[in-house]
């Protein structure tokens, strides 16, 4: 929703992100403003079930309290699912008692730690986890990674083994099948793989950190921060953001499909050459655009493939 | 900048407003996105040096720890003075801890109180005061007070009676006037009355509570919330918050000169049905309307007349 560096501009918005998987969706930070986006996008607010916050820079959560009171306002039933630094539930707790506001509905705060990479949530079909960034205070990624899927019965192959229905779901599963008179068919001839599961990673802010290509291994889309150009790199460093080569890098290196960066200086009206500097490390490079949809895919191999 | 009570509308922001006199500018409440909205309207913000928060109600205050570190940002040196209730400088430095932030400028918070009405800031031309509502937890209303302009000279007479350059200071002071032989010129004779004082007072948010038609007798121009009509009254008083034709009743008892509503509930979608229930009490009635400018004047009592 938001593709902006610390400060909005009059083109971009604050950093928040709505991962949707089937009915669920998931929030991303949650910059200032947030709750009118995603009112302007016409999304079912209460369908969020789980929101993580990065770190405790403004431009990445001065939005939650407000999104909480208005679930609030409009009666929400359901848990809410935080999870962030430890003192953002203080800074939510604190602002809530300050407006004598007993909330509608229960918020569940799950404290981050930058050791290590972690799982943090299971939720339905996927597995989250959160893993260190490199940044002025204490930063987390965050990798949402499909289950493995059930694999594909061949019918006919199946209809001619004389399976019957109820073995099908032990089929999936990837058990081999005995016949009637003892013979064992392989799995592998009775079914086929299912399509590989799919991945998201949001990494934001972070100075170039080559362990999280190592945490992201393999994913799908990577979400990278990119505040800067090359040119800018001693300032990156020193105020811990990333050029979007070093994005790049980090992708080529994770071997992710797709890299998608954002959170632009404000300096950037245009941040094509970003892009451009971006794809000499990694081709398949998009920019982030304010209130865009990302398809979450895994991508052809051609396609991606580096210089 | 925004009319709406409790949750912004996809036609409404949150409660927030910017009082110009001169080159100063007063922000008077802070709802998430009022820094947003500042650089929609560009206003040149360094030129705010006094922010007045009512109270701890999050659609009045959310927007102001983004727009204190968005200061920081840009490297505002001057200082800035908060008005609100004690915690809220709780609440914005747990928020400026919590990322670390040591602000580029200094933030100097007042403490307002809810016992009576309270001179709490002189600000070049202005005297501001704080009074108590009535609502559901500690909510002042302010008064901005124009300080009385100085007297104007009436150029023909006292160039009559032989007024010397330096006495023209205290001419204006209201002083009266002594010739070379001794006769004693009264100052009406050699002035005329300076135009009276502008006012604006704020009074949001609140249930119908008479005490401040007492604290704003005569002001100006006076906000008031009308978060419902009068149909909802019972609801209106549960939740401390006035109708339409209790706003209007306060500013007839008060001798407004006019009364601009606003913090309409979001179930209007068209406000002119409290405009229209307020006139019935208070003829110069006029609903606020987002990102609108209203000028501060005394009105012609021919035009507010009350029924």
């Amino acid at each position: 929703m938001g593709s902006s560096a610390a400060i909005p501009t009059s083109s971009r918005n604050l950093s928040a992100q709505l991962l949707a998987l089937g009915e669920k969706y998931f929030l991303i930070d949650c910059g200032e403003g947030t709750q009118m986006i995603l009112r302007h996008l016409k999304i079912k607010i209460n369908k969020i079930g789980h929101v993580f916050i990065s770190h405790l820079h403004g431009d990445h959560f001065f939005g939650l309290i407000g999104l909480i009171s208005t679930w609030h306002l409009i009666g929400r039933k359901t848990p809410l699912h935080v999870y962030g630094p430890p003192q953002l539930q203080e800074i939510i707790e604190l602002q809530l008692n300050a407006s004598l506001t007993l909330l509608s509905y229960p918020v569940v705060f799950h404290h981050t730690s930058i050791v290590g990479i972690q799982t943090i949530a299971d939720a339905g079909n996927l597995i989250i986890k959160s893993f260190p960034l490199k940044h002025r205070v204490p930063t987390t990624g965050f990798i949402f990674e499909e289950k493995p899927l059930p694999r594909k019965i061949k019918r006919a192959d199946s209809d001619r083994y004389g399976v019957p229905i109820y073995f099908m779901e032990k089929l999936r599963a990837g058990a081999d099948f005995e016949t009637a008179d003892g013979e064992v068919i392989p799995n592998n001839l009775l079914t086929e793989d299912p399509p590989k599961p799919r991945s998201y990673a949001y990494c934001s802010d972070t100075a170039y950190y080559e362990p999280v290509a190592e945490h992201v291994k393999g994913v799908s889309v990577m979400y990278h921060e990119a505040t800067f150009m090359n040119d800018k790199e001693v300032a990156a460093s020193e105020k811990m953001h990333s050029t979007a080569a070093q994005a790049a890098r980090i992708a080529k290196m994770a071997g992710a499909g797709k890299l998608i960066i954002g959170h632009f200086s404000a300096r950037y009206d245009d941040v094509e050459a970003l892009r451009n500097e971006a794809a000499v490390y990694f081709k398949n490079t998009v920019c982030a655009e304010d209130l865009e949809t990302y398809i979450i895919e895994n991508q052809d191999p051609e396609e991606v493939c580096c210089p």
